[in-house]
């Protein structure tokens, strides 16, 4: 049995862990798919990629709002993907060399299982190996969830796995989820050709979201998508190229493809952890403390199959505080879970920080809104934008931020002085006052959300 | 002589100096020729209007970057025109029946000038009347300067006042200045089809601009206008429609249509300032103290007349603390003139804020730069930006952020972090890594700038 002194699994955030000040260690990496993970290979960056593309071709087909005289002819979709991928595999095949010329870092290609306290088998194509470790970093991250009638049918589905890949957009797509996966697909693929028909079990799509801005995407999207709200499969039928889901009011929706992305699910199912004594929550997700160890003493873990928050940017501070505490047992540090930013890149686009309304209301607290369009500031005349807003919620008397969410184009940039003043505890009026906004940037959405708070 | 208990010359900011809480006073506007002012009629707002309308067609013209096969077929400039200047003239028009219908506030269409201390003279169409005022705001702008040759000339010319609203674009257009206005025109009729070229005295482009910014916008836009750098007018020539412009090199540029964007001056020559004893700079800016006062007794100034950062938010932040001043003679407040944040909408994009590089190196400062790349980030990716960037000068040991330089989209958005940072005393490396940064949003470009301070 081969042991060094930390073995990661999962190349994806885990991969960071790893950095120069680790060179004086024996370190083992272990990936069973593919180096950078979900984000790189099949989540944030290909789907950002994709909708970017969306969105040159959007603004092609609305040119005329502007008074632009422009035509659409074709969104190459072979071109687009393969641009896309070509830089996403060298990126990934990148990293794997990176490491192949780190005399320090053994790679192991494989799937990992423990058999017992700090012990693994890896079972590799060439055959199975055992590793002991002095420290081991779980980060195996996560996998989309198919529903049983999916998987009973037999009939071909596709998930965020795979369908960014695929050769050609279909004709109808159809898919099951309403949550930001659901979204930000659903629009890359209605921007490339494909119609599309959405099946959510909610009412609203973006269910998470806070009720205005969930409320408001879906009205926006409802002209553009053939909606199934408040619907559950029952089953799919069909076959390959000629789906026919029925859902639970006894209609139908015909399709030539089915994306499923209903929500992800940790791996810890594969990793056999009870033999090594490490727990997880109900949901899957693996026990850890604020150090991000687990419950068996020198196992760390990181990233989607631990963390409350399960995205990239969350991971890799998480990633940040393993390395750390790796080296530095008696002196450890956590990482923060509280106002964690997110965004979801369709159209329009949308950050949200903190409380949402309706959280707010149900804690029973204090709280103001502040509102502001897009449509009521000059750049949003220049954007001819009537739909975009920033909501801000906020406790009278300190003006401390509870949450902001914002709804339009560059929302995802919008929301970081939102995002800097929670975090760093400066109120709403000093957020509001203290710094000029540049005028007349799309910035002034947030500074009169801001002043709306009337504080 | 009409008494007045304020006299406010000028409608642009200075008409945002009267609110509701002066509705106990006798209160008076003089507005010689648009409400709303420069930014509404003839500046930032509808310069940006355009600029949108730019970067739309721009996107279609370069669909092919990102696999979408599109065709821009016209820019139909006189919708263009007329959708802009319709929103425009009707909220200019808003302003000035909102005033009407406040029984408190006199409006006089004309120019004021004074006769003695609070004491005007009014031309309007249909005669010249007296006014005498408790206290007077001098909110009188600003506008373009006109080179000699070009008035020489006798031969048409356009300014940034006029040509946002000519019927049609022209087939080659000279531009006489190389600074933002001229930047953002010729951003602008380049888009809509004409050919441009630019005579600027400097060796850049956007001379005040970080050293990094002026030179890679200048070398970007070396093929797409004819730039004639070094180079001074030196007589205009040619007949209507026809320009032949002689430089100081013995060159010549033949033109449709010029366009003077040299800068702009102070309207104070205009109001006899001398027989009220206002005092002025040599550039002819009217001198004020913190508080926004001239020297004349009872006598405010505030925006483009008088202010040492002719910007629109600058100019909305001294009508505030002059609206406070009027009415707390005892309590004077002060408008902040340190670190104010500008933007240049043209392509790419720029923002900046603080010190610039060589501002820094000629104080003899002790700095460091922190520089990141668009293109190293997966937001750049989805973009396809290979030559956007965030650069940030900061102080080594306390970290304080010294200047602030993005060139590329969005990057009027991208600063208000940092030009909160700055505002608040945060210091970059807690500005870094204190709140989270969404992945992969336009924003951590800004993270890594700051992280590649290395501090």
């Amino acid at each position: 049995m081969r042991h060094h002194d930390v073995v990661v699994i999962g190349a994806g955030s885990g991969n960071a862990v790893i950095g120069d000040s680790f060179a004086d260690l024996d370190v083992a990496i272990v990936e069973e798919r593919w180096f950078g993970g979900t984000c790189l290979n099949a989540g944030c960056i290909p789907s950002k990629m994709l909708a970017y593309t969306a969105h040159v071709a959007r603004t092609v087909r609305e040119a005329d709002t502007y008074d632009v005289d422009a035509e659409l002819r074709a969104v190459r979709w072979r071109a687009v993907r393969d641009r896309v991928f070509a830089r996403l595999d060298a990126e990934r095949d990148e990293g794997r060399t990176g490491r192949d010329q780190q005399d320090w870092v053994t790679v192991y290609e494989g799937r990992a299982r423990f058999t017992g306290p700090r012990t693994l088998r890896i079972d590799r194509a060439d055959g199975a190996v055992g590793v002991s470790a002095g420290q081991i970093v779980v980060a195996a991250g996560g996998r989309p969830l198919v529903p049983g009638p999916v998987l009973d049918a037999g009939l071909p589905y596709e998930t965020s796995d795979t369908i960014m890949r695929i050769d050609a957009p279909p004709r109808h797509l159809a898919v099951l989820g309403g949550g930001y996966i659901a979204a930000e697909l659903a629009d890359v693929f209605a921007e490339t050709g494909s119609s599309v028909t959405i099946i959510e079990k909610e009412q609203h799509l973006l269910g998470p979201q806070d009720e205005t801005v969930r409320g408001r995407f879906t009205d926006l999207v409802r002209s553009r998508y053939d909606l199934r709200l408040g619907r559950e499969l029952t089953a799919v039928g069909g076959r390959p190229g000629a789906l026919r889901l029925t859902l639970d009011d006894g209609s139908t929706v015909e399709a030539d493809m089915l994306l499923v992305a209903v929500g992800r699910v940790p791996n810890s199912d594969r990793l056999s952890l009870e033999a090594a004594g490490i727990a997880t929550h109900d949901d899957g997700r693996v026990v850890v403390d604020a150090h991000q160890r687990t419950t068996a003493e020198g196992v760390f873990a990181l990233g989607d199959i631990c963390s409350p928050v399960p995205l990239k940017h969350v991971a890799n501070r998480e990633a940040q505080v393993v390395a750390h505490n790796l080296r530095n047992p008696d002196d450890l540090i956590a990482a923060d879970h509280e106002l964690v930013p997110s965004a979801v890149f369709t159209r329009p686009q949308i950050a949200s920080m903190g409380l949402t309304e309706q959280e707010c209301r149900d804690r029973g607290l204090d709280y103001r809104t502040g509102m502001a369009g897009y449509g009521d500031i000059a750049y949003g005349w220049a954007m001819e934008n009537t739909t975009g807003f920033c909501k801000v919620l906020a406790e009278p008397g300190t003006g401390r931020l509870l949450g902001a969410h914002l709804m339009g184009e560059q929302a995802p940039t919008l929301i970081q002085p939102l995002v800097l003043a929670a975090t760093l505890g400066i109120d709403a009026t000093t957020l509001a006052k203290s710094p000029y906004w540049i005028h007349p940037a799309l910035t002034e959405v947030v500074e009169n959300a801001l002043l709306g708070l009337g504080l």
